[in-house]
C-alpha cells in the first residue's frame, strides 16, 4: 500500500473541499449571512489539506486496491467536513443529522431529514445542492481535471469513483478524459440553468436545482420538492434533463465529435429509452383514471419515471397514492437506475443487460454443452472476470439492501417504509414509498438507522467495493 | 433430442402416479366415500401411461437437458392429472383453484385457495397432504427406486429434481441411491407419525401431517394449522421433523454408516443450524413481551424459524402480528431455505454460503489481483461454471420474485402481500404475510395471479432450469 501517495491525494481532495466551499461562502455574503460557517471548515480543510498535500510520495505507482482506497476514505473525509457548515450555522444542529444530510447530498441521494427545507439559511441551502454537483460527477474526477495528477495510474481512481462497470477513456489520458468530462457536465448544466430561467424561476432556484438535476441527486429548496413550483414547462425541462444526465456521457462526447448516430446505436442507450418509454406508457395508463385522463397520466408519468430511473428522486406529485402496480415499477427502476457513466445510481442499464445475456448464455450452455458462449455488449465481448464481479455486485446489492432493512425493522416503522428507504438509499434515489414518500421525511429514523442509512448511500455511490475494502483487514498490510 | 426416451419415462411417470391414487382411493373407501374422483383419473393415466411407456426408446442415451426436459413435463403433467380429483368430487369445483391446490402440493408449497380446508372430502385431503410425500423427494427419483431405469444416464434426471446445487450419488448406481433416499425418507416419516399418535393425534391426521412434514409441505387438515391442536408436544416433535426434512438426505446415510461425526462436520449443516439458532433467539426476544414472556417466545418462534427455513409453512400462530423485525427476518428466512438434498425449497443453504465465499473471493482478488483465489465447500474446490451457475441462479431468482410481485399489484392487493406472496410461492413457504399471512389464503387472487403464481412454485421446486429450458425454442430441435 502506497500510503504516502494515498495521503498527498487526499491533501488534494480536501484542499478542493475547501476551494468549493468559497462558492456557498459568497452565496451567505450576497444574501447577508454570516460568513462563519463555511470560513471555520475552510480554515481546517486548507491546513490538514495543505500539510497531506506536502508529503512526497516515493512512487507514482498506483494499484487497482488504493485507487480503491483513495476513493472511499476521500468520500468519508468529505462528508464528514463536509457537514460542518450545516452545524455552525446551526441549520441542523445535530452533527449526525448533518452528516446524513452531506451524505445524501454528495452521494446524490437526496433524502432528507429536514421536514421542511424551506428553514435553511441561503448559504446552507446553496451548500446542500451543490453537494449534489460535486458527488454526481466526483471530486477526484475533479481533481483530474484542474490538478496536475500523476497520470497512468490515475485511472484506477476514475474507475473507483464513475459509476458503472467500465470506464472507457475517452481520450488517451486521464486527464483530458476528466477535462471533457467536467466541460459536459458544465455546459449541460448552464443549459439547463438558463431553460429553467425562462420558466419564471428566480436564479437562485434555477442554479441550485440545475445542480441537483445534473448530479441526479434530488434535494429541492421547497418541502413539495418540484411539484411546489406547479409549472408543466419547469417539469418538462427537468425530466428531459433528468434523462440527460442518466446518459453514458461517452454519448455526448460522440454528439460533439459529430458522430451522434454512432450514439444512438449504443445498446445500453437503447435499453435504457426503451425502458423509460415502456414503464412511462404502463404507469400513465395505471394512474390515468385518478389524475383526469392519459394525458395527464403521461405528465406525471414521465416527470416521475426519468426522475427514480435516473435516481434523481423529484417529485411532481405524491406517488405514493398511485397504484400498486405503479409503485412496484418505480421500486424496480430504483434498483435499474441509470446508464453507466452518468451520474446517476442503481445497478446501471449496462448491469441488467450484461445479467440477463448471462442469464441467456448459461441457457444456452444447457442445451449445448460443448458450445463456447460469450456475452457482449455494444458488440465487443464482456470478459468472464467482469461478468462474474457483476454477479457478486449483484448478489452483494441485494444483501446490503435486506441487512439495511433488517436495521430499519428495529424502529417499527411498516415493511414498505424500510424496503424503500433501503433501497431508495443504496440506489441514491431519496424517497421512497409510506413512510419515506415524497411526502414524508427521514426526520424520525433512529441514529442507529440514520448510520445505517449514510452507510448504504456511500456504498450505492461508491459502487460498493471500494467502502467495503477499508473494513479488509488484509488490505492494509504493508507488504 | 431423444424423444422416444422421453416419452417412455414419462409414461412411467404417469403410471406412477395413477399408482399412487390407490392410497387416497383406499382412504376414500375406508370413509365410505365415493370412489370415482379417484378411479377416473386413475383410468386416464394408466391408458396414456401405458401408450408413451410402450414406446421402446433408439438409445439409452440421455444429456443434461433431455434430463431438465423430462423433469419438466413430468411435473406439469402429474399436476394436469393431480387435480382431477377435487373437481370430480366437487371439494374444488374450479379447475384452475384445483390446480393451484395440486402444483402446491407437489411442489410442497402449501399455499391454499381453501378458506376453510374442513370442508374437503376424507380421499380428497388425503390425496392434498399427500402430494406433498411425493413431491418432497421427486417422483422421479421415486421411479428410479421402483422401476428398472437404464442406470447411466439417469443421473441427468435426478440432478434435475433434487433440489440443490449438487447431488453427490450416494452410491454407485443410481438405483441404489434412490431407494437409500427413499428409504430414509419413509423411516424418518413413519418415525414422526408414531410420534405424533402419542400426542393424541387420530391416525388420520397424524399420517397426513407426517406427510406433510416430511415434504416441508405445510399443508394441514385444519384451517389454524398446527396452531388447531393447541399442543406443544404436537408443536415440538413438528418442529423438530421439520428441521430434519430440512437438512441434507446423505447426512443421515452418513449416520446410519456409523459416520455421525463426519455428518456433524459438514459445513452446510453447521451454518443450517447456527442460522436456525439464531434466527429462534432474536425472534424469541422480539415477541416475548408479547407471548409473555422469553420462554414462550422460544416456543413460537422454535415452531416458526424451523417452519419457515425448511419452507414447510405450518403455522402455530398468526406471525403476521408479530413485530416488524421478525416478520423481516421470516421474509430473509424463505430466501434462504433448506439444505441442499433435502426436501425444502428456497435458494438452499449451500448455495447462500457459495455465494459469501464467492464475495470474500472477490475482495480477495482486488486485494491481491494476482493471486489465485478458489472458493470452497466441504474442502472441496468449487469450479467456475458451478459458481457462475448459482450465481445466475439467484439473478434468476430475485428476477422472477420481482415479476411475480408485478403480477400481482394488478390485483391492487397491498404491497406486502405482493411481495411476500411471490417469495412464499418461488420458495415453496406457502403463507406469506399481511393478506396471503397464516389468517387468509389465496383464494383471492385473480386467475392471471393464480397461473403466475403456479409458475413461480414449479419455477421454485425444480429450480428453475427445467422449466425454463422448455420454453426455449432451440432445445426442442431436432439434431
Amino acid at each position: 500500500m502506497n500510503y504516502k501517495l494515498i495521503g498527498n491525494i487526499l491533501g488534494k481532495v480536501l484542499l478542493a473541499e475547501g476551494g468549493l466551499l468559497f462558492l456557498p461562502l459568497i452565496a451567505a455574503l450576497c444574501f447577508g449571512e454570516s460568513a462563519l460557517p463555511f470560513v471555520v471548515p475552510m480554515i481546517f480543510l486548507f491546513i490538514i489539506g495543505a500539510v497531506l498535500a506536502k508529503i512526497k510520495p516515493d512512487s507514482d505507482n498506483l494499484f487497482a486496491k488504493e485507487g480503491f482506497v483513495c476513493v472511499g476514505l476521500s468520500w468519508i473525509l468529505m462528508s464528514v467536513f463536509g457537514a460542518i457548515p450545516f452545524v455552525i450555522s446551526k441549520d441542523i444542529p445535530s452533527y449526525l443529522n448533518a452528516l446524513f444530510e452531506t451524505v445524501s447530498g454528495f452521494t446524490t441521494t437526496g433524502a432528507s431529514i429536514l421536514e421542511n427545507p424551506e428553514i435553511l439559511s441561503r448559504g446552507c441551502m446553496f451548500w446542500r445542492l451543490f453537494t449534489h454537483w460535486i458527488g454526481g460527477m466526483g471530486v477526484l474526477v475533479f481533481i483530474a481535471a484542474i490538478l496536475p495528477v500523476s497520470g497512468a495510474h490515475y485511472i484506477h481512481i476514475m474507475r473507483a469513483e464513475v459509476p458503472g462497470p467500465t470506464v472507457s477513456k475517452i481520450m488517451p489520458r486521464v486527464r483530458q478524459t476528466a477535462r471533457i468530462l467536467y466541460l459536459i457536465y458544465l455546459v449541460l448544466t448552464v443549459v439547463e440553468c438558463i431553460f429553467l430561467l425562462f420558466g419564471g424561476m428566480s436564479f437562485y432556484d434555477a442554479i441550485l436545482h440545475s445542480f441537483a438535476t445534473a448530479g441526479t441527486g434530488g434535494f429541492s429548496t421547497l418541502t413539495t420538492s418540484i411539484a411546489g413550483f406547479n409549472s408543466v414547462y419547469i417539469e418538462m425541462v427537468i425530466s428531459v434533463f433528468m434523462f440527460l444526465f442518466g446518459c453514458n456521457f461517452n454519448l455526448f462526447y460522440l454528439i460533439i465529435m459529430g458522430q451522434g448516430l454512432q450514439a444512438l446505436k449504443s445498446e445500453e442507450f437503447r435499453v435504457y429509452i426503451g425502458i423509460v418509454i415502456g414503464s412511462v406508457i404502463v404507469i400513465a395508463a395505471n394512474i390515468a383514471s385518478s389524475v383526469g385522463g392519459f394525458l395527464s397520466g403521461l405528465r406525471y408519468s414521465f416527470f416521475q419515471v426519468t426522475s427514480i430511473i435516473t435516481t434523481t428522486g423529484f417529485s411532481s406529485c405524491d406517488f405514493d397514492r398511485w397504484p400498486e402496480l405503479s409503485r412496484w415499477i418505480l421500486v424496480i427502476l430504483m434498483f435499474i437506475g441509470g446508464c453507466a457513466g452518468s451520474t446517476a445510481g442503481g445497478l446501471k442499464v449496462s448491469r441488467i443487460i450484461i445479467l440477463f445475456k448471462s442469464y441467456m448464455a448459461e441457457l444456452k450452455r444447457m442445451v449445448l454443452p460443448s458450445r463456447i458462449v460469450t456475452v457482449r455488449l455494444e458488440q465487443k465481448p464482456v470478459e468472464n472476470e467482469k461478468i462474474r464481479g457483476i454477479h457478486v455486485f449483484f448478489t452483494v446489492y441485494i444483501a446490503i439492501t435486506a441487512i439495511g432493512v433488517l436495521i430499519l425493522s428495529l424502529n417499527g416503522t411498516d415493511m414498505v417504509t424500510n424496503i424503500t428507504a433501503s433501497v431508495a438509499c443504496i440506489s441514491n434515489v431519496g424517497p421512497g414509498l409510506s413512510g419515506v414518500g415524497p411526502a414524508f421525511s427521514y426526520f424520525l429514523f433512529s441514529p442507529l438507522s440514520k448510520i445505517s442509512l449514510i452507510i448504504e448511500m456511500l456504498l450505492g455511490r461508491l459502487e460498493i467495493f471500494p467502502l467495503l475494502l477499508l473494513f479488509t483487514p488484509s488490505i492494509w498490510k504493508k507488504k
